[in-house]
């Protein structure tokens, strides 16, 4: 997300006072839209409508998407609802499905009786499929051509469809009832002979995600193919839209950055670090810390029983515990960055476990090492001093272990495996740690 | 990065074995490249290279880059020299120059000289460029126009053009020095008259980056302004060529992954979870572990040292602890991904700070309410129970202050901030932790 930038701001007020259309104009015509919107965000919500109403709906409907989106929901807002339909119809599908679901039901319906016929149906259908669905992520603007006309014919065809279409470097070709039979390439047209037949040109092993696959598969597949946009199709084949290649590296920086939080025991903010409300982070991050606080306080009150006669333990409580919180929450990391990415599927589970198990042991070794040398150096003697290096393989052990399980279990409950594994994580692990920490100090020290 | 796929490899060595050339000239033209890669990786080296001969080198070049990263270097390692010549004289240049990028510089001056010198040029080029850099991830296929010509004879000089070209979507206008003058999306050029001037049609406002520009900018721009491929310039405005948009979407996940296990204090794999040889992640996994293993140790060192009368503050170590840790980690995430995505600026130091000053007060107060209860439960009277409120208040907002400055500082280095943020963090509020909670102990309850 670009931030604001203020250096135009007193220019465009002072074109503002002075009613100077044509040089609004030509800020709002010349620069690439997202430039226009990052120019002209510190203006006031009336200022931004009258600054657009300077150039026409079209050239309007280009830069709105630009603005974060709280902003598009503000200035929504801030317009009659006439204006509204104009700009909503000229929107691009997917730029205006994620605008309206922003929107509280009944203002959509407000607007809806302004908007085109055909264009209601669409917006209908996109609002329709489930957030983080490939549906819900793709435009019904695209290229389309039958298969039995020429690349010449295709081309002038082209050129009457063009301007409606979000992306014509691919263009599908379809049968009478809309059924997906292969795609060609604006540079195969191009390239071919005017007289070539599309159905020759055209490649047929068509690659396609369906409308309620979720939006990793997408993703996945567009990354693997290196296409510039991805078809959808519904459950009879037939192509119902497709999802471009700009809003998948979106999906996939936004993936990326709500994961990384839900990484470190944060709600995902959804907006900006910066633009995120006090109170709203303050929640997102408390709601997190008080969980992790109620089990902290579950190894408190286990500890409080502990009434152990060799008071030099007390001191390796937090060692204890932090090893086999780190190495869980790599365990935990590693299984939810490689589901993430394809790496590895569910049902890889037997050869995740058997990794584990065997990395989880050299690093369990390699930690006991310099855990024994502590020991030695604290305990009465080298038998006291094996509690250490016996509790730290262990720790890391059962921490790996529950690290690399819960992610698997959370992916096969149908969840996204970074919800909540890392902090459940070092809740289970401390807790468990404690314990054994403690059972071997009785079973090797003795009550 | 897709798995390899075994269901065609039975049928694959029948065909082998019988030398059909046919069928499998068959397999490896009909399919996509990414496809034919997955159906024929579990072949031997030598099965590969037989398949692979069955079709010309372009196609040959096109399928190659698609295997892993280490089966491409086995590959070429497995080939005899002169094969190697024509394969990386076709390969695109920014999948080739990932490739040599990953074998030994003695190898590649061996295969050098069997490459045409046009392109020997341009691979110096690219292996000059250092790694992560914008002038790393670009290719130096494009395709370019002089601006006098009509829109019908760019259309006709693009035919000749295209087939050397990974994108020709967009066209950059050169001037005779080759400095950029603006561009033309393809789409334009068919749309427009054939009669117009590509000076007319083409955008003057040119969004490019530097060949030194770090590749997060490049990621930035193109994301921020959704285009199929950025150009890339030199010191003189010269364009040297462009980065498209399926190697930023790979950036951006690999970039995801590496920073997700940065945070949980694992040194990148750069590899798939599965493919990773066990022994290099026990080495990734445990020299983090080894560290911060060391810090707890020095943790348990100061503990070991307290002689505190007041026993039942022992219960509470790993309480106090670890909301430090996670507040802290909290804070050193937040700003990581802000920083990654360009949400925030190191410039915006002093609001990051004042945010985190006011966010930590108020999360450190949620948690100081069930701290003080805890206390009372265990603290022989009110004041004594005080020690746990207070130390958790401090330590929370410790945590979080240490947090969102080591990212800072990490960045203001021209170092990665998820570099060792989350780990040293860990480390540094510890031992804080710690310390702060004897401080408070001694000065409310006394020693």
């Amino acid at each position: 997300m670009p931030t604001a930038n203020p250096i135009l701001i007193p220019e465009l007020r002072v074109m503002l006072a002075e009613g100077d259309t044509a040089g609004l104009r030509e800020v709002a015509e010349e620069l690439h839209p997202a430039t226009v919107a990052e120019f002209t965000e510190g203006l006031e919500d009336a200022e931004i409508w009258r600054m657009l109403d300077a150039v026409p709906v079209e050239r309007q409907s280009e830069i709105f998407p630009y603005y974060p989106m709280p902003r598009q929901v503000a200035l929504m807002k801030a317009s009659d609802r006439q204006h509204l339909g104009g700009l909503i119809e000229w929107m691009a599908p997917d730029s205006r499905d994620d605008l309206l679901r922003e929107l509280d039901p009944e203002f959509v319906e407000e607007i809806l009786p302004l908007v085109a016929k055909a264009e209601r149906h669409d917006i209908r259908m996109l609002l329709s499929c489930p957030e983080g669905s490939a549906g819900s992520m793709m435009t019904t603007e695209y290229a389309s051509l039958p298969a039995e006309i020429t690349a010449g014919e295709a081309i002038a065809r082209l050129r009457s469809q063009a301007p409606n279409s979000e992306s014509i470097y691919y263009i599908y070709v379809l049968d009478p009832e809309r059924r997906l039979l292969g795609f060609v390439s604006l540079r195969d047209l191009i390239l071919a002979k005017p007289t070539s037949l599309v159905s020759d040109l055209m490649q047929k092993d068509v690659i396609t995600v369906r409308m309620d696959d979720p939006r990793e598969r997408v993703v996945e597949q567009l990354a693997r193919f290196d296409f510039i946009a991805m078809p959808v199709v519904d459950d009879r084949g037939r192509l119902v839209g497709i999802v471009t290649h700009d809003d998948v590296l979106d999906a996939v920086r936004q993936d990326a950055t709500d994961d990384a939080q839900r990484i470190a025991a944060i709600a995902p903010l959804g907006e900006g670090y910066l633009e995120a409300a006090l109170v709203s982070m303050t929640w997102k991050r408390g709601i997190w810390l008080a969980i992790l606080f109620a089990t902290a306080a579950v190894t408190a009150m286990v500890l409080a029983r502990w009434k152990s006669p060799h008071a030099w333990l007390v001191a390796f409580i937090p060692l204890v515990i932090a090893s086999g919180g780190n190495s869980g929450n790599q365990s935990a990391t590693l299984v939810i960055t490689a589901l993430s990415t394809g790496d590895c599927k569910l049902a890889d589970w037997k050869r995740i476990l058997r990794r584990e198990f065997v990395v989880s042991l050299m690093l369990g070794l390699l930690l006991a090492i310099p855990g024994y040398l502590l020991g030695l150096a604290y305990a009465p003697d080298p038998v006291h001093a094996l509690v250490i290096p016996a509790t730290v393989l262990s720790v890391v052990m059962v921490g790996s272990l529950v690290g690399c399980v819960l992610p698997l279990i959370f992916r096969s409950l149908g969840l996204d495996p970074a919800l909540m594994s890392n902090p459940f994580v070092s809740a289970i692990v401390d807790v468990v740690g404690i314990v054994i920490y403690m059972g071997m100090a009785l079973v090797l020290l003795g009550g």
